[in-house]
């Protein structure tokens, strides 16, 4: 499978929370090619501040393989990561982080800043802009239709 | 109650995990004077990545209070919070924050970094240093047991 292919996984899990009225955002953690963990945002849903795809897909990774450190695992999330969310990629050291759209306003690796310009004990490797225009539009098709039933 | 109240009542989940083995960091957070929730390192019992003292007092209030914006609430914790700590306080819109001992190595609040000098949509007031001496000895001895332990 591609990184394409991966970004298409994480794009059906924010589809999915987006349906539920949840801002759609959506991860998948990968190991050796294979899909070890998913998570989807959920945040209204649980009412809870942690609820963040990426924190989600941490969670059962780590129940999953049974072990903090997710060494030989990378995530494909399709918003740039927040400085929580980041942060834990950071802890779990995950290896590649693969991200679609940026985050101007919260995004950690590049958009609003980048944790990897400071002296933290692990540094993933970041690629931005996988599937971007797609996984830009799940979310500005979301506030559209937000907008619209709001009026 | 002081400051100084809270931040023993943190100590005491701080040594509670400690005599688990897990590194001592305790934490509670508080609204309207009372201790809503708390919380304690849990990362080796949980081998689970997300399971610092932070987070896990965090879940508590969001689950306790039926909400994700923790607004009227303060944390009081050990150690300065860690990337993914001091997101998460951001993201549930902790109101103030109190640390005991800095973290040169990890703390973002001052200690390694501070995530205050960036412009993110919350910025909780810090003070950082309650209790110095007794949060960093709780650390010290810890880990001076372990390398006794180790030898």
């Amino acid at each position: 499978m591609t990184h394409e292919d991966y970004m298409r996984k994480a794009l059906h899990y924010a589809r999915l929370c987006g349906e539920r009225g949840e801002i759609p955002v959506g991860c998948v953690i990968v190991r050796n090619g294979e899909i070890v963990s998913y998570g989807s945002n959920a945040r209204q849903t649980h009412k809870n501040a942690l609820k963040h795809a990426e924190l989600v897909a941490i969670d059962r990774a780590c129940r999953k393989l049974g072990g903090w450190r997710l060494w030989e695992c990378d995530m494909y999330v399709t918003l740039e990561p927040c400085v929580m969310c980041a942060g834990a990629i950071i802890n779990a050291r995950i290896r590649n982080l693969y991200f679609g759209a940026y985050d101007s306003k919260a995004g950690c690796f590049g958009g609003l800043m980048n944790l990897n310009d400071h002296a933290f004990n692990h540094h993933p490797t970041v690629v931005g802009g996988i599937l971007e225009d797609e996984c830009s539009e799940v979310l500005k098709d979301f506030f559209k239709k937000l907008r619209s039933r709001n009026k």
